[in-house]
Parts: C-alpha cells; structure tokens; sequence
C-alpha cells in the first residue's frame, strides 16, 4: 500500500508550502522543492519565521535532516 | 513469532490515534498513517499539545524518527 | 555459548516486567513484549513513573532503541 | 526529475556565495567550492560572521557536515 | 596479535565484576556477563552507585552501549 | 572535476599548519598530518589555544572526527 | 604512504603513556594498549586526573571511541 511509508506523505506535499521545524525550535516556511531518504530538504521561496512572524526572507534554503524535528502543511 | 518485533506491534496502531512524544517533551497526537524503519512517522488529524491541553492543529505531521522517544495509545 | 550476546540476555526478560530507563530520567515499566537490535522496545501493560510513583498508564508503550540508557527486572 | 534531489540543488549554488549556519547559531559565509553526500562543505573566500558583522576571515574553511543545520544564499 | 582489538580486552573481564560509566555521571557495579560490538553491556549481580555509595540493587541489568562512556574493574 | 570533493580540498592542506575547531569551541592548531573519511584528524607540532592564546603544547594529537566543527589555514 | 591516515599515527603510540579526554572535559591518562576503528580505546595501568591531579587509578579501562575528542602522548 503506498500510502505506508512516510516519504511518501511527504511526496504529496512536494511543491506546496510547508513549515519545517528544527531542534531547539527555529522555523522555516516555502515550498517543498525537494527531500531524500536523510529528510534533507529543500524549500524555495523560504522565510524563517520567530513567534509565527517573519524573522528573514532566505529564498531557497538547504535544510540537514538531522536538524530536522517535524514538517507539516502551512 | 510475529509478536516479537516492535514494529509489528506499532504496526497494529495503523489508522488509530496514538501519542508520540518526542525529545525535549513535545507532544503529537493523531491518527497513525504511516511509518518506516528509522521509525520516522506521519500522524493524520493532527495535533500538537501542551500540558494535555491543544496548542495547535497541524492536519498531517511528519515526524522525524530521531527525535521520537515514546509512541502509545491515547 | 549463547549467554554471551546481550540481546540473549533481554531475550530471556521476553513477558517479564522490566524497568526501561531513558536519557532524562523518565522510566517506563510493563511487561517486555517485543524488541529489536535497535534496542526498540514494546512494553504491555505499561506505565510511567517518577520517583517510583505511578505518573499514567499508557497501555502499550513503543520505546525508540536510541533513548533507552538501561533496562532491568522490576 | 532533476530537481527532486537536495543534493541537486545544493550544486547549483556551487561557485556562488551561501550561508552556512552551525549548530549553536555561528555562521560562515564563502563561495560553496565542495560538498558530499554528508553534507561535509568547503567555503572558499569565507568569513565567519557574528549578529550579521565580519567576525574574522578565514580563507578556504572545511566544514563537517553534521555540524551543519541550513545553507541559503547570500 | 590478540591484545590489539578492545573488545579482546574487554573479553577478558568476561565474569568479573566491573564499573561501567554512563554519560551524565552513573554508575553500574556488576559481574560482565555479556557484551556485543555496539558495547551493549550485561552485568549480572549489578547496583547502582552514587557517589561510590549504593543507590539501588538491579540485579541483571542491560545498557544500552551509546550511553556508556568507561568500563573499568571494580 | 577533483575540486569538487571536499576531502580533496583538505588534502591541499597536508604538511600545512591548520586551525581545527572542535564542538564547545576548543581550538587545535598543527600541521596536518592525516585524516580519513571520517574526518579524524592527526596534526603534528600541535597546540591547543584558547582565546587565540597558547594554552599547552600537545606534540602530535588524534583529534576524532565527530568533535569537529571546522577546519582552516592558521 | 602510510603516514596518511589517522589510525596509523595513532598505532604508534601503542604501549607507550598517552592522554586521552572525553566529552565533558574527562581525562584518561594511561598506556595505549588497544583502539580499533570506532576509535574505543584500552589502556593499561590508567588513572583519572582532574585539573592535571590525580583522581582515581583505574588499571586497565576500556573507554568507548564515541566519548573520546582528543589522544595525545603524555
């Protein structure tokens, strides 16, 4: 069943915005361009946001997977 | 022996809401869509709670595994 | 001489109570029902304590391998 | 698609000046020479900055990948 | 020559009883009982110390070999 | 193109003294004498220095990868 | 040339007395009997120092390579 695997739910939202969570709780916001098996992504059109406001625009920014703690639909 | 391998037990929580916390305290709660063997997770419906009351509603979440200590029932 | 392997050891505790400790302090206690070489762990009938008090039931527990320090007999 | 991959885009800022934050907040700025799969990076021509000014300069600098949390544009 | 692999060294500690360290400061006394590459480590007959005084009987106890940092004859 | 590895660029530093920055901030200067994939690092006629002031001279360190932040030309 | 990789060098400290410090600050200082290649060290006839003082002597310890930062001769 391909809906199983999670790398799979997180294909669906491939070219929509999503927030990226990280350790220690910084935020980023854009659209999902890309991601591998590490959960490395990449989101164009990316701000970082502080308090759910806009801390800086970073258009498109390489995020490491491991600093990565949870990803879901702006 | 079926029974004997973790992820067949979180394997009998597909589609049913479960509580996943993660390192630092954070709490998740949804309903267990999906999950690999680096026990990376997506929960559906979901939402993130603070102290047992609702901080936020996330709708699908994907949760990196490393940063998953406990997952049970709610 | 199969004493020699640690997971034999564990193996052994299989429908045993057990103390399963985490980075932190939390301590989890039920029945082990299932683990893996990750050192993920199932616990049935399980519940969190602090300071040897009962804190919540939570039923069938998934413990991740990578935030378990020590596991022993109750 | 090409564009599927972190790694993908990642290279098209090869030769181009980036921002690399550290775990615990320090930031270099170069023009990204080299990466690999683990996300170990060369800046060439960089400077380490702190609160957006010129902290000191430090030529070509190697940077171990698991120290790395985002890399965007200057 | 057989000397120059650790987990020889360890091997011959096989029965004894030995102090193993955890990060963060704790301490287990118990006879070695098993151990694996990873350096999951079983004692048998184990207590916890504190301060070099004891804490609490385990009995037999499993540790999880990344939260082990020395093992040294008691 | 062999500039497109970043171990190859380290290489260029073989024989050459270098600053190795390790996480928590400590700072070894020597010549680098070796590394690996792992980016363990040996430096010979090495120094640690804290606030760019000599604090002790070590000879030749093993310095492992994993508590590197960044590497640079002295 | 075999002077290139960092296990090498560190193979010719075998028996003779060498530091070796741990995460946190802690230090080992003893005679190099075994590593391999996660770097988890042996030494024999070892003793803990603290601020250059003696702290305990451990005879012979074995000191797991993830915990280890740094390795010099004494």
């Amino acid at each position: 069943m391909e809906q199983s695997r999670p790398l799979d739910a997180l294909n669906k939202s491939k070219g929509k915005r999503v927030v990226v969570e990280l350790k220690g709780g910084r935020q980023f916001v854009g659209s999902l361009n890309a991601f591998d098996i590490h959960v490395n992504v990449v989101l164009n059109e990316a701000e970082e946001r502080e308090n759910n406001e806009l801390k800086r625009k970073v258009g498109t920014v390489f995020i490491r997977g491991d600093t990565i703690t949870v990803i879901f639909p702006e």
